[in-house]
């Protein structure tokens, strides 16, 4: 059995954030957007159907709760979820929270601009603070 | 109650293919990518978590079995699926196959160049083609 292994691409443009039942959520390193990524913790799966149907459901079920959360947090104007994977094919899910005149708006986020990456305390707070929104019982 | 209006700007840029259990499944009028977008037939929703549990769970159970059936119908090298809705805020969920080298590989399929309508016989004979592929039970 082949352990899950993170991209090393995925592990460079962003942060640990925590261990879902399924998914490791992380942080994107660009500060322009509030933009988790949700990867399933399974070995070798490029796409959603490749996943049992339980992961499938526990996949959406936790972008879906992460977003809702996300979405109240940052008084968000719109939840955008996706999964490309065309540069890194390993199955990633975004959970990108967007506003009215954001740096993309109301455009997709990839490949507009140059992402703004965190400074260190502005990280360390925002991580602590989301890990926080996501153990939460609300 | 309010019934469930398709958008103008869905409707506009798109045709009908076929309705599934809770979505309308529709053809993007761009012939650079097989293209569908899946719109629940319910009034008024913006987002995934305003739908019941039982519908966030079948929108995500019709795309990965629309997008698996298109992945082999076209094969395609990747599945994009991705809900945005920046610009008609009504909840619609792309289903996109990319191919290696498509007009905006390895990029997202949006905000891309220009859309390149489907012609009336080309429309025509892929729309049957489609509506045998949702309805077959493979």
């Amino acid at each position: 059995m082949i352990d899950f292994t993170l991209h090393p691409r995925l592990a460079a443009d962003s942060h640990y954030v925590a261990d879902l039942s399924l998914c490791q959520v992380r942080l994107n390193d660009d500060a322009r957007y509030p933009w988790l990524v949700l990867i399933p913790r399974r070995a070798e799966i490029r796409e959603v159907y490749e996943l049992s149907a339980e992961d499938q459901a526990t996949l959406w079920q936790e972008a879906t709760e992460v977003g809702r959360r996300l979405m109240t947090h940052h008084d968000g104007d719109k939840l955008n979820l996706a999964t490309l994977g065309n540069q890194v094919a390993q199955l990633h899910l975004h959970v990108i929270i967007r506003h009215q005149g954001d740096a993309a708006w109301p455009g997709p986020v990839w490949g507009q601009g140059t992402p703004q990456p965190y400074d260190d305390a502005t990280l360390d707070t925002h991580l602590m603070t989301l890990r926080d929104l996501l153990a939460s019982s609300e």
